[in-house]
């Protein structure tokens, strides 16, 4: 038997899939699904969601979305575990007993709490104000959706960086006290991994409402496009692609020749209709065949539900395995006699 | 169909049982088990026991011991909902949405949590030197184990009132974000009940360790008695009643009609020796009876583990049902066509 190595990532399901999420993990996702050396896990981080959705329409929605996404992008639910993390719930166990093991001081640490309290600081409000203790224990959540699994690689985005290493702590104070059990994860930062800008030149993010959503009609989708900000350098002006979104998007995109001609295009002053049309023309390339395994995959629920069912399964199998160990380690179990 | 009125007690699976144990909560809690008017749910709160126990033979140990002790003394698991916590994982689940719906601000104010942080302020250590997020977060597995059940009367001691006050904020705050799901509870602080001195005076307590086991040997329970500290007075001297621990125990157990000829007594200047002989023959007549059942039960671990597993499907059926309505409230669940 070899030993592959374990992979593991998660997607909140709070909005709908962007380009900025395609590019930034689900491209490289989709990739690893269908490596057969490695031994990917991919949730739908749902519990997560309940942090910053209170909506309960948008998390059904964004879960059906996201899953359809995968699914319709070619992710290979066979040969990795696909499946909803309210669906193991193992996870939620094992976060109470790490929650024990985990020092407060380490919550109050976590850049994404410190982050909302200054935002209280700033405007005079109390520093825990509509703070809840979903945001500030997340890093808890997070660290048994990884440690479940014994996840090896953690791919990241640089945010997210932090909720590894704590996650290790967590895992490290555990093996320590209690015996070996987890694996320490490592964060994997792909610096060649793009950030992609939004349509204000902001990171594509939901919370700026500057998002070029994946899945629209083509004329939604070249709508959104002219929507880019640029700035007021008529066609005939040479224009620089540093700075510029489309440039930024299009490189995201691109083959390096193609980024070498769009550079030189600047160079010689094409006009930004002429751009966004040509940007249009490589999304639509790229994302447009899936669009139509996209909407099949939307009208028939029960399909995504009878797949992820099925990764729930498999995901269960490695998971009440852990937790059975997590809780003798810990002396929760059988009367013993 | 008549409704019951549903009342919860946990207890944390972390110590020995002992007498102060006896007279706050478990004669009042077996009683209320025989009571067919009552819907009573008694749990074993092992994963509460990880807050403050880390040794993993202990946390067995204690469940085991408490387990017994409920047996022995007759608590009827027909007509109760006897379970171990750990055996309904829909607990730790409603515990995270909770968590979601918690204000980290509610925390904040917990006496317990800012007990520890006065005590580390005091040594001048950092604020949350050595405190855990289980320590910081155990208020919302409370809410969970409460919530779950649709307790309606928490009977607790006046230190675990504010915990059954902040399960209701969490409730309300549930139910007006959501829709109406839980039954707020109530605490029920039974003022006539008993908290009994220590052998040191101060509050009877595992972690003065100046507790009176339960279930000894006739001998050894004498012995420990003989340890409660008095004052100096020699037999024949008068001794004021007020402010005696054994007098005070003795009250904890007496019948009205006891009481009273112990006061008489200490007046006419019971020698202490004299008392504590006397005091050892009261407690043994209460729970001596009990005291070989209690020595079968801890030799017949599996009979014990099937009574709780019995309790676990019992409890699994009322969580399991409130559990889908809660991930159904705040959107979590199968996909929809």
């Amino acid at each position: 038997m070899t030993t592959k190595e374990r992979v593991l990532t998660g997607i909140t399901t709070s909005g709908t899939p962007h380009l900025g999420n395609y590019v930034g993990a689900i491209k490289p996702a989709i990739i690893a699904s269908r490596d057969p050396s490695l031994d990917s896990f991919f949730f739908l981080a749902d519990y997560h969601a309940l942090i910053k959705c209170q909506d309960p329409a948008q998390v059904r929605q964004s879960t059906k979305e996201i899953a359809a996404t995968w699914l319709a992008l070619g992710l290979d639910a066979e040969n990795c575990t696909f499946y909803r993390q309210s669906d193991v719930p193992e996870i939620t166990e094992l976060s109470w007993i790490l929650t024990c093991m985990t020092a407060k001081g380490l919550m109050n640490r976590s850049h994404a709490y410190k982050a909302a309290v200054q935002v209280n600081e700033e405007t005079g409000e109390d520093a825990d104000n509509a703070i809840t203790m979903g945001l500030f224990s997340y890093p808890i959540l997070m660290a048994a959706d990884i440690l479940m699994f014994n996840g090896q690689r953690i791919p990241v985005g640089k945010d997210q960086i932090q909720h590894v290493e704590m996650a290790r702590v967590i895992a490290q104070r555990f093996n320590h006290h209690y015996g070996e059990l987890f694996t320490l994860p490592e964060a994997q930062v792909d610096e060649d991994v793009a950030v992609l800008s939004g349509l204000d030149g902001r990171k594509m993010s939901k919370s700026y409402n500057n998002t070029i959503p994946l899945f629209l009609t083509e004329k939604k989708l070249q709508k959104q496009i002219n929507k880019i900000k640029t700035n007021l350098l008529e066609p005939g002006e040479p224009k620089d692609p540093n700075g510029s979104t489309v440039f930024q998007i299009w490189q995201a995109f691109a083959s390096e020749q193609q980024t070498e001609m769009m550079r030189q295009q600047f160079a010689q002053g094409i006009g930004w209709g002429q751009a966004k049309k040509e940007l249009f023309a490589l999304i639509n390339d790229e994302v447009g065949p899936a669009r139509a395994r996209y909407d099949e995959l939307m009208a028939d629920g029960d399909y995504i539900e009878s797949v992820l069912q099925k990764g729930g399964i498999k995901a269960r199998a490695y998971a009440s395995e852990l937790l059975i160990k997590a809780r003798v380690s810990v002396g929760i179990g059988a009367i013993q006699s």
